[in-house]
């Protein structure tokens, strides 16, 4: 079986460390190749590195270096070369880098500078934490560098910012008018990517981000017509419940981009191409004009890595379902 | 008073510390601003960081910084960026970078990256370290990038190497051959660095390696002339006692270029310019075609500031001497 999931960071990683952890402790389904398609909508430049958090996460959780508590970032983390460079006074100062993550970002841009694309860094990156052993697949949504911003107000008028300085300098909480990713309308689909959405037997949505994560990697051209045409089943699970997320600032998202925040809603903003749509019990009752709908047997939290494979066994019985 | 040093790294860095602190301690000559000019031959980019090495080292040393026990990086270092990159297969391997120091060459990439030249680019570095303070001036001798090849026997043939791959890796056990300073004929001297040699009142060689340190500043097109020129005495404080370097691999690279390992052909590479030279007890009987040879009263050994201190006292009452 081929499986393609679109991930952003820390949700879709936890999806698929869950899901694999499903795949490999059920008879038969350990030879399951999964594909992950990973937001790049959020990388950045930054001290001249060049960083792709959502990747950096998916690495790092898969490859069990991550920092559990934290989400995202690598265990055991030190702060030295973010010192110096405060020392130095440079800038910015408000994205922590931690030393071993660090690590990660100068050989990514030694390996770009050097003519690589990021397809072909991410691989290599993906080797050293031991996803193909695990029947991963890794692949940015593009090799094009696309930026997210985000546009505020600002006195009378307004104006944009970085999408990491709003989401991490600011908490989410100055109010978003809009996003606006730089690059995505002349962004190419990553090789590979396309092919892993309409070859896939099953294709996951994790309860990742539906604005800056899954909406971005839709924004690839081609992506979103890969998804209405493939014969797949589509399967995603609800990152709301009862309209809050588990985690992050979904619900700041969807407000700038007028959406309510509702399990319903999110689901709505898929319907193209969804099939099934798994929610959690509190949200029971939410229909969808155009996909099955399903509660989940218990709260839709990834609490730990068994309850998120239970939650990933529960989207592919959905998977079944539909395609049956 | 004006005084201009020309310096390579461990060697220039520790003559720098102990002249400034006999400036310092010396009721009249408090003062008197040191401009530094430095190696920038042995600069090397890794892990797509841009290194340079005698900067770096003259950066440390003077502020506060340095390893004295090693003479180069950072006290206090620990080495986890290293170990990332080790573990993801970066290369090379064999110049091991520390994560204080690291700090150092992110920033400096990142700045030349913005296009500030690496004059600019060392002024800030060395706004933080506090050497405006100290009144000591720290010029890269170009801002033009110049590399330090050298070559080695290999089978029948020859091959280039970088020099730090020399210096560093195979400790200058390989035989070389020749230098060869990528870049350095169509170099030009950084800003400020020819007048500080025209204005000067007294100009300095500390005992820094003849051929890839002093020897390179030589090779910036323009440098020679104006110590040629230059109304400043110049006095030269002997890498060598008895032959031998106090630190370093001076001798391996004065028996590549055909010279000599003794204090009086050292003093002999710089004659054209040269007003005095001075020299170890051990050495004493050296003599000089055009250039006053003084023997220092003790080992000349900079084992520690005030032993240094009082080197560059000598070299400075040298000065005066032939001045007047």
């Amino acid at each position: 079986m081929r499986i393609t999931a679109l991930a952003g960071g820390v949700g879709g990683a936890r999806f698929v460390r869950g899901l694999r952890h499903h795949l490999d402790t059920t008879p038969g389904l350990e030879d399951t190749e999964v594909t992950v398609v990973a937001n790049t909508g959020d990388d950045i430049t930054l001290f001249g590195l060049r960083v792709s958090p959502d990747v950096d996460t998916l690495l790092y959780t898969l490859g069990g270096g991550i920092d559990e508590a934290q989400g995202w970032g690598r265990a055991d983390e030190s702060h030295r070369v973010q010192s110096e460079l405060a020392a130095y006074g440079a800038q910015p100062q408000w994205f922590a880098l931690g030393d071993r993550d660090f690590g990660t970002h100068v050989v990514r841009s030694q390996w770009l500078g050097q003519g690589l694309s990021l397809s072909e860094v991410t691989a290599r990156l993906a080797a050293r934490w031991g996803l193909p052993e695990q029947r991963i697949t890794l692949l940015p949504m593009t090799d094009t560098p696309v930026e997210t911003h985000v546009v505020v107000d600002e006195g009378d008028g307004e104006r944009a910012i970085h999408f990491q300085e709003w989401w991490v300098r600011h908490q989410a909480s100055v109010p978003a008018r809009r996003f606006v990713v730089a690059g995505l309308d002349r962004a190419a689909a990553a090789p590979g990517v396309l092919d892993a959405i309409r070859q896939a037997d099953v294709v996951l949505l994790p309860p990742s981000n539906p604005v800056v994560s899954i909406g971005i990697v839709l924004g690839v051209p081609g992506v979103r017509d890969a998804l209405r045409g493939t014969t797949a089943p589509v399967v995603g699970v609800s990152p709301l419940i009862s309209g809050r997320p588990v985690r992050g600032h979904a619900d700041a998202c969807l407000e700038a981009i007028g959406v309510p925040a509702t399990a319903a809603a999110v689901g709505g903003l898929y319907e193209d191409f969804l099939d099934a749509w798994l929610v959690d019990p509190a949200d029971a009752g939410t229909t969808l004009a155009r996909a099955r709908v399903e509660v989940f047997d218990g709260p839709l939290l990834m609490s730990d890595v068994d309850a998120t494979a239970r939650i990933a066994a529960h989207a592919l019985r959905l998977a079944s379902s539909v395609t049956a």
